[in-house]
């Protein structure tokens, strides 16, 4: 049996309780003596801690690949795929752009997903047909938009920063082609795109657990997802997200070169 | 008789009847004639109208500075300094990180300001002695937050590509610096250090209103505002903002040099 929306909701409520009150709450916040600023919370162990104890109860068959306690099952037909706290630079920042992130995997698949925004009280999911959104405006199924032409195009990327070596000029060739480049979204971007507000996310050095539960609501919602070199996007690592055929073509071409 | 709290909620309230509806509706979004990008919506002029129409009738003896319509009476006591949408770039791209921007300046000095959010629901409110934050996780009173040095503080600007000639050397300098950079929040990112989540903004090129609303809800919540040079922030320019004086300091000693 698969698992319904009202399963899905039932994780993000539980991964909310353990994040939205440890947000802005200034805990874990200075690190001064790690050398690498690793700015995980507790709040990102204790969430996915909570989603894997209901996923365990109700899906017992299930495998599961989180970020912060490991992996179990990994060849298994269905694994979850979890991100209790995508963006904790956002996270410790105080900028409700963060996300928990839950996929489900079907043979290596992404056939269904969430979004949730605990402090915006956004969610997005994708049930395996379509995406929907809740939101404190209302809500309502999801789709891309298409801008027509990459120069139109809304670009956004979690950080320059994060591009190395000859992908730095690759992004950047992309960057001068949008009408408008912006930082800073992590996930959320992802989110926006689904939603037809913005046209392309290209960013790299991404884990399977920062794209699983966002490859469903993107693809549902009439948008592409795939890595730069074109394949699946379930595995992570350098992945462009368009919301049109036109864009991702256009943009493609630059980041294949 | 200086305005209350009320009078601010009412003008904030006006904008945001103005603003929220057309956040994330999609139109505007596409400009495709325009030669130069700009973002400038009719949510910005209608909430920019909807402000001056109260302050005209409630404070006809005072001055107006407004992005959109343009001034009255800079030569009076009290100057209203009003930015409707500050943020426009990421209000076009549905990021809830825009915000309407409400100052009054008595001769010339910023003493009343108001930060509104409406997607969010947070206001953030300097009435003259202190600053206050209400929003979906309650009501406060707000307090910077002092991390003790510039290496442990996470700083804010709009985008690294503010920066040209060599304010960018100077800014990159201080970024190095710090724990961590976080681009693109507009002013969300003053609200979020005068609420103690941040510790410094840095950014150039800002407009009288882009600041006006902020510089009392950072000052009253213990914060320091000046431009680079030290001085006053009022009339924009090159901004510094910081939590504490050690922060400020030695961020000042980079960006002076």
């Amino acid at each position: 049996m698969l698992p319904d929306r009202a399963f899905f909701d039932l994780l993000a409520d539980a991964a909310r309780k353990e994040t939205l009150p440890r947000f802005r709450v200034g805990a874990d916040v200075i690190d001064k003596g790690a050398s690498v600023f690793d700015p995980v919370t507790e709040g990102d162990r204790a969430a996915e801690a909570a989603i894997r104890a209901l996923v365990e109860t109700h899906f017992p068959d299930h495998g599961i690949l989180g970020e912060e306690h490991g992996s179990v099952g990994l060849d298994r037909e269905y694994i979850w795929v979890i991100d209790p706290i995508d963006g904790t630079r956002a996270f410790i920042s105080g900028v409700p752009v963060w996300g928990t992130l839950i996929g489900l995997y079907r043979n290596g698949e992404a056939v269904m997903g969430l979004v949730d925004q605990p402090f915006t009280g956004e969610r997005y999911f994708a049930d395996g047909s379509a995406s929907r959104y809740s939101g404190p405006d209302g809500s309502r199924v999801l789709a891309t938009r298409d801008c027509g032409a990459l120069g139109n195009a809304i670009l956004f990327t979690t950080s320059p920063h994060l591009f190395t070596d000859g992908r730095k000029d690759r992004f950047e060739a992309v960057q001068r082609e949008v009408r408008l480049a912006r930082y800073g979204c992590d996930c959320y971007a992802y989110a926006l795109l689904a939603a037809g507000h913005i046209d392309l996310v290209v960013e790299c050095e991404l884990k399977p657990y920062d794209v699983g539960g966002l490859i469903p609501v993107i693809e549902q919602a009439g948008g592409i997802i795939t890595s730069w070199d074109g394949g699946p996007a379930e595995m992570g690592g350098e992945i462009i997200a368009a919301g049109s055929r036109a864009v991702y073509e256009q943009a493609m071409a630059i980041l294949k070169a």
